[in-house]
């Protein structure tokens, strides 16, 4: 194996300067390809240079990069590994992932712009991000759990006022911050103090907000996370790949790297990958059921009736084929295929801009990377820029256009049975009996006989 | 009248050194009452001192303060005639004075953080934070409207897809709103961009996304919104007369003219006039009602059936009195009484961290108030700090412990006829009879007959 293709490979994985090697990926890697182009970017050339030159010169920056490679690759490889097995092992392991996840993010963020010299002489201001933390996970994790387990939450004499209180318990606890950030001011420190406030909303709002919908994407059916998180990926692959080969246009300013070419090629393979990938998840119904039980994993599997879009549908051209041609002109699809058309352009087009957004903060700071918690990935933010953004999205689709409308017999006989008294419980038996009577599923006798009975008590 | 007493009523008005005079109005004014107490306040000491000179030392400045005082009364009588006029009108015109407060008070904090120097090489930053406040605005008016007035969006064929996909809807328009701001990051400009871009969701989350829950409180009845307001107003004006009448001890830190009595006086007495108040408004459906009606004036009238907390209740004391004593054991109090209680010492405790919040916030921008767009009371965000807070506290009190759960035998039918098939709704009707058989509300031969009906089918 030559050098020049290990450093691609290299680069490819992910690369080690961050920001601009990872998800500026449509990149015109190939410079020499491309002599009319102007020099946008000196400072990637002469990396290239650099990299090319690297024997002869820098014997020991070399081996370096080869460690930090190496490096690279084992904790890639344990990550994936670990991501499977909680994948497989239940979704409350892949819920504690994300938990994990969201927090390091959080630590990261928080800590780029708390400067210590500054933050050491104020006692509080790291315990409270952490508490806006607590407060604001307790609130989004308590949603969920409501929203999902309601059931079990209801007839529990200990979780009840919890879950019936449970926004003016949240909100509370953020007043409580509130009012202890204010008492903390101090003066001299007010415009740190104030930023720091602001940075915390901020990194509250589109880390720990963002991850809840991820999370809400596990309850609704491991596929609704794990489709997403994969095209992000896949679509990061494919534009490095596609940009290196036909990369020729530059697609837009910010970042003179992405080329039209690999934005477009990635946007196709994306769409070649979401197809066959959720097809073969469709097929398992530990993929596409939501949680209704916590205790299952890949083996016990899960039960449900699938939702609709699983179920491949006759569609006809609309218009007739030439004479002459003689093919099929009805296919049988599953609607989910049209809805990875949508979520693979989202990943393609969108989600990307989590990652300029994350690159334009470190620009500012000017750090390169948000931390080390990854040996050789640089911190857990950079890994995530893209898919929280698209986590968001997912959620967002689902529920508006996937989603089903949750009403069942079940629910409809425990809202009569909780809200409602016996006069009125016998009211709607009398009202859905007569509409019943109506729409002749049931004789009119009934009816009478209903009237009859009732008046008689 | 002498000129000092003429300055206390002016301080009282509300203060033209507004942060200091106005929310930080326990104060221990009357510094010669109290010759013990370290000078914490030289400022405050050296304004009494030439309040007292004034007119021997500087006539000009008088007559500027008088002037000052004549426009800021006028004002007020005109402001405080134009809200009513709005109240008593119906519940859209206190609603469009809301959006116009929240749009004035967000233009105010936006600017200033915005220095123009610097926005005036990037062409988008001022359109941007304009369309981030049409997009929350657009999101949050709408879930107001689609959770007051689905039964008319429901059935309307236009108006049905924007409701049903509102939350999508919206997202995407922040998403496309996120992406113009990464694409508009410009080199040099970043630290800027950031900070305003932060800056902007601060002001949305502490000031769209409150107004959002005072204008829920309008929706579920005009009381939850003019309680609240008024306690404010109230606690306010007492603190100020109890912390110059008997202000001794300080309370916090933060604000060295706070007292404790100042602090409790006003807390007694906002629930004085909160009992009062509230019995008062329960009297007038108008004022208890939801808004079933848009067009409902306080002329019209509302209809309604009214939420249990306005029925007055029998109360035993929990003990015997004394042999001898002589007085009644039981009472009939509306429970709505031990809410006002509750309501009051938010409005006291609480409330007032939304002035120091923004009292901070001036002294951090060294600015003496956020705008001129109230003449002689400086700006809207200055008169609206504790309301915005209170108007959040309110509705999530509200929510928790007052409102009513709406299951409504029309409900479950709706949700019945809409969601279920014909055999679920037979289904309903079975295990409802079978329930109500259960509990001896109606005899068992009902069941009997019903399913040997069902079966003849």
């Amino acid at each position: 194996m030559t050098k020049p293709g290990k450093d691609v490979k290299f680069r490819h994985r992910g690369s080690a300067s961050s920001a601009k090697g990872r998800r500026l990926s449509t990149s015109m890697s190939d410079v020499s390809e491309n002599p009319s182009e102007p020099s946008r970017s000196p400072t990637r050339i002469e990396e290239l240079v650099k990299a090319t030159e690297v024997e002869p010169a820098n014997q020991s920056e070399y081996e370096k990069k080869k460690a930090n490679f190496v490096t690279r690759t084992i904790w890639t490889l344990v990550m994936i590994a670990f991501f499977f097995f909680c994948m497989f092992a239940g979704h409350i392991y892949i819920i504690m992932v994300v938990t994990a996840v969201q927090i390091i993010s959080f630590k990261e963020v928080i800590a780029i712009a708390n400067v210590p010299s500054k933050a050491r002489s104020l006692r509080f201001t790291k315990s409270l991000n952490w508490y806006f933390l607590g407060s604001f996970m307790y609130f989004v994790y308590g949603e969920s759990v409501i929203y999902y387990f309601k059931h079990i939450l209801l007839v529990d004499r200990v979780l009840l006022p919890l879950a019936t209180h449970h926004r003016f318990i949240s909100f509370m606890l953020y007043i409580i911050g509130f009012v202890f950030f204010v008492s903390s001011l101090q003066k001299g420190h007010y415009k740190f103090q104030f930023t720091q406030f602001a940075w915390t909303h901020m990194a509250l709002f589109l880390i720990v907000g963002q991850a809840h919908f991820v999370i809400n994407n596990i309850f609704e059916g491991m596929i609704w996370f794990f489709l997403p998180v994969a095209m992000v990926i896949t679509n990061d692959i494919w534009a490095y790949i596609c940009g290196i080969t036909f990369g020729r246009t530059p697609l837009i300013k910010i970042s003179p790297k992405k080329t039209w070419e690999g934005f477009l090629g990635a946007w196709f393979f994306t769409i070649i990958f979401g197809i066959g990938f959720s097809n073969i998840m469709s097929r398992y119904k530990y993929f596409i059921c939501p949680v209704n039980d916590l205790g299952a994993n890949i083996w016990t599997g899960l039960e449900c009736k699938p939702n609709p879009v699983f179920i491949p549908k006759q569609y006809s051209l609309p218009v007739p084929l030439p004479d002459g041609v003689n093919l099929p002109t009805t296919f049988s699809i599953a609607p989910m295929q049209f809805h990875v058309f949508a979520l693979a352009t989202f990943a393609s087009l969108i989600a990307p801009f989590g990652g300029f957004f994350a690159s334009g903060l470190k620009r500012t700071f000017k750090i390169k990377d948000f931390g080390d918690s990854i040996p050789g990935h640089g911190g857990m933010t950079d890994r995530m820029d893209c898919q929280f953004i698209m986590g968001s999205i997912a959620f967002m689709y689902y529920q508006s256009f996937i989603a089903v409308y949750k009403t069942s017999v079940g629910g409809i006989i425990e809202a009569a049975i909780t809200g409602l008294t016996a006069e009125e419980q016998m009211e709607v038996v009398k009202i859905l009996s007569r509409h019943l009577v109506n729409q002749e599923v049931i004789p009119s006798k009934v009816l009478e006989y209903l009237d009859g009975q009732l008046k008689r008590r």
